[in-house]
């Protein structure tokens, strides 16, 4: 019972896996901030150092950003196991406003919380306190084995926070490195905060920005008001009909390339009992506003989208002005899933917009990005290893759920390492990522390490 | 034919007319700014001066803001034709930005336009050049006759362009000494740059702003779109909704107290051949956009309107957001006529309104001001008697017009003297009023002040 041991071990260590978090949680690596840069530097050296502790061959690459460290360890692949890539991220977000934080932010602390102890720390949660579950689980599997369990490449990026910019370049570049059977995200969360997940559908994302023009220059709704045109008029019309009574998109052709869901997926995602009118109700909302005939979950999950993300036309200050405006515009955004086509999807909406503007107007656009969905193959066996090893620690099933925003790193590895990926994380909705007191439970960072050791004893 | 006799001294004397209109022009009288408030004194001084060397009993009123010039003269009533009140005001605009002026604004000289000589000036057509055409008109009737036409008050006004809001304290607290048969207010203009008008029907405005509300925070896109409402899309759906596909306004009661054109006004409006293709070329369009069965000039006149001025919600700046916004806000204005009841149709708005907003958002709102319609009552002999004199002059029938905009001292007269009001005016479309470069050209000024001549003696 290896294993045992290996939990064992894992709960025996637990007060020096929070020293060695406390220590990267100390430096102040804030990618996007260059005065933070050296921090950024430190924070990767700190993680070389402590791979090369573990056994790895570990080096912090040089990045025209950040530098992104790369360990390989391990016995050689075929030698017991699959060749596992891991990734996580060392950046953090900035800190202000700081006078909101309990304390300092950077000075990691265990506090009390509502539901036991918890990481006050930015980066406790996103990503470090993360990241550190799977080394930790490394650490006591070779305490135990005296071996890591399989071959692994390690990639710890710090630019996660600050768009990766050098991530597509660096993975072109080293893809003979970085290339391995699957790829371990860790930089996703619990669902409901209790039950394990792994996300195997991302939604994709095209940005679209509308212009539309009448009168040359603003006119006064007095002198032309009922006889010339008002753009906030032709746009709302626009906007009010992307979608019909049920909640349904109207562009044409969009919902080409959406597939339903998998009876098996189906299944799941109602023993997951989601609850959404918690969900809504803790932003002060009950209904759901989408397609009528699926369920919140689908909504969020599994189903485009076409939100309309920002509004302007015409006098919006104090008072009140009877402008009757030029122009007047809105930023839309598709959620993409399935197959959709990003880039067909943009000409079919352009076309359905100017299909729909007068004669004496015209119409503009901007592109605001376009991604495709992810939609992760789970037919490695790394995937059943990993939903029973999550439910043997979490005392729940693990199921296979869907994320409503991108992470877009998951398609990198599959557009650039033909490699597919498995998301799963700890993190709870309350962890305050990107805000300030951030935290990580101590339960999650000790249950996450513990789910990586079954996870890799399922594996091996 | 003492008419051509007072006409022939009209001529004659055109240049030391422009002499006093330069003098009163070089009065920088900017009310809304309390640098200039001495200035503002000493135009109405420079009046009262005037109007007495007319024969006139004349006084410059204290006001909290700005003097309220009141004049007395002519013949008591009975003796000879009606007791007019003549209202003008000697305040202007604020001529910023002065780059953009060809010459000092407060430096009045004539200059060559495209059509003939221009006076150029602040206040030049708004409304020194204007009120200057009735005084000089009396001043040669004076020199004629010896007498003032009739009995005459003179009210001028030196808050106009900030809102006048010692108006109607001082309407109501003089009520007996201003008292008159009718109104003559001049701060119109001709239609069309070449046919005299008699405006009558002035539409009144109401004003609401809408807020819908839904979460109670700006949501995460990807992580709420498609399941949590977005009230842009609430506000798109109400306001795509205001006007049916044939331009008709769709709150219920929207048109209770509007009434049709009576035969010999739209007969008029007809013959006005109003050149909509100009109107609307000339800012960029080409389609009017209301009630499709309706001609344009009543689109603009005599027809009631729903317009949004101002929409805002979500991310409007560079860039892009995924946000889904907690909430959205647009003004919406109604022009109003016949007897539409302001304060009814703003119940009926919200009505219509909160009807429409889903379960779980809410909507407030803000009044920015409600005045009904203004209808002459163009009984009283002075409206033919002016038709008449204007089309002598001009040699083109002069025409009861409408005016979409709001000129709310012809209510005030109403309401507050019991008294109807006859609008009237010489100013062209391209004067510039509180544009830099105003003008007023000189024939408007020559031909206005022989119109007064006229239509005096057609009264009198």
């Amino acid at each position: 019972m290896s294993l045992d041991a290996v939990l064992a071990r894992i709960d025996q260590d637990q007060p020096a896996a929070l020293d060695r978090l406390f220590d990267l949680l100390r430096i102040p690596s804030i990618s996007t901030d260059p005065a933070f840069k050296p921090d950024c530097a430190r924070a990767a050296d700190w993680l070389v150092a402590d791979l090369e502790g573990l056994g790895f061959t570990a080096r912090a690459h040089e990045t025209p950003g950040h530098p992104m460290v790369v360990a390989q360890g391990g016995p050689v692949a075929g030698a017991g196991g699959p060749h596992l890539l891991f990734y996580g991220h060392y950046d953090v977000q900035p800190v202000d406003p700081l006078d909101l934080w309990d304390r300092d932010p950077f000075d990691p602390q265990v506090q009390d919380g509502p539901r036991g102890p918890v990481i006050r720390a930015r980066g406790a949660s996103d990503d470090k306190g993360q990241l550190m579950t799977f080394l930790e689980a490394l650490r006591a599997w070779k305490a135990v084995h005296g071996t890591l369990p399989c071959r692994l490449t390690i990639l710890l990026e710090g630019e996660e926070e600050s768009g990766s910019p050098s991530l597509i370049p660096f993975l072109q570049a080293h893809a003979a490195e970085l290339k391995a059977d699957v790829a371990l995200i860790c930089d996703t969360g619990l669902f409901q905060d209790t039950a394990p997940a792994i996300v195997t559908m991302l939604r994709g994302l095209l940005g679209e920005e509308i212009v539309i023009r009448a009168a040359n220059k603003d006119l006064h709704s007095g002198m032309f008001g009922g006889l010339a045109r008002n753009p906030i008029h032709v746009l709302s019309k626009i906007l009010a009909g992307l979608h019909d009574e049920t909640g349904r998109v109207q562009v044409p052709g969009f919902y080409d390339g959406v597939t339903e869901l998998p009876d098996a997926i189906r299944a799941q995602w109602q023993n997951l009992a989601f609850d959404h009118a918690k969900f809504l109700g803790d932003v002060g909302l009950s209904i759901p506003a989408g397609e009528q005939d699926r369920t919140p979950l689908e909504m969020i999950w599994s189903r485009p989208t076409a939100e309309v993300n920002g509004i302007s036309g015409g006098y919006a200050g104090d008072g009140f002005k009877t402008v009757l405006p030029g122009e007047a515009r809105a930023k839309v955004s598709f959620r993409l899933v399935g197959q959709q086509d990003p880039e067909a999807l943009r000409i079919a909406f352009r076309d359905w917009v100017r299909a729909q503007v007068p004669a004496d107007c015209s119409v503009s656009f901007a592109e605001h990005g376009a991604s495709p969905a992810g939609v992760m193959q789970i037919t490695h066996p790394a995937f059943e290893a990993a939903r029973a090893a999550l439910a043997a620690e979490w005392g729940r099933p693990a199921a296979y759920v869907g994320c409503g925003g991108s992470i877009p790193i998951a398609g990198y590895f599959k557009t650039h390492l033909g490699m597919d990926a498995m998301l799963l994380g700890f993190g709870r909705d309350d962890d305050q990522i990107h805000s300030p007191n951030e935290k990580y439970d101590v339960e999650c960072f000790h249950k996450g390490i513990r789910s990586w050791a079954r996870l890799l004893a399922q594996l091996t």
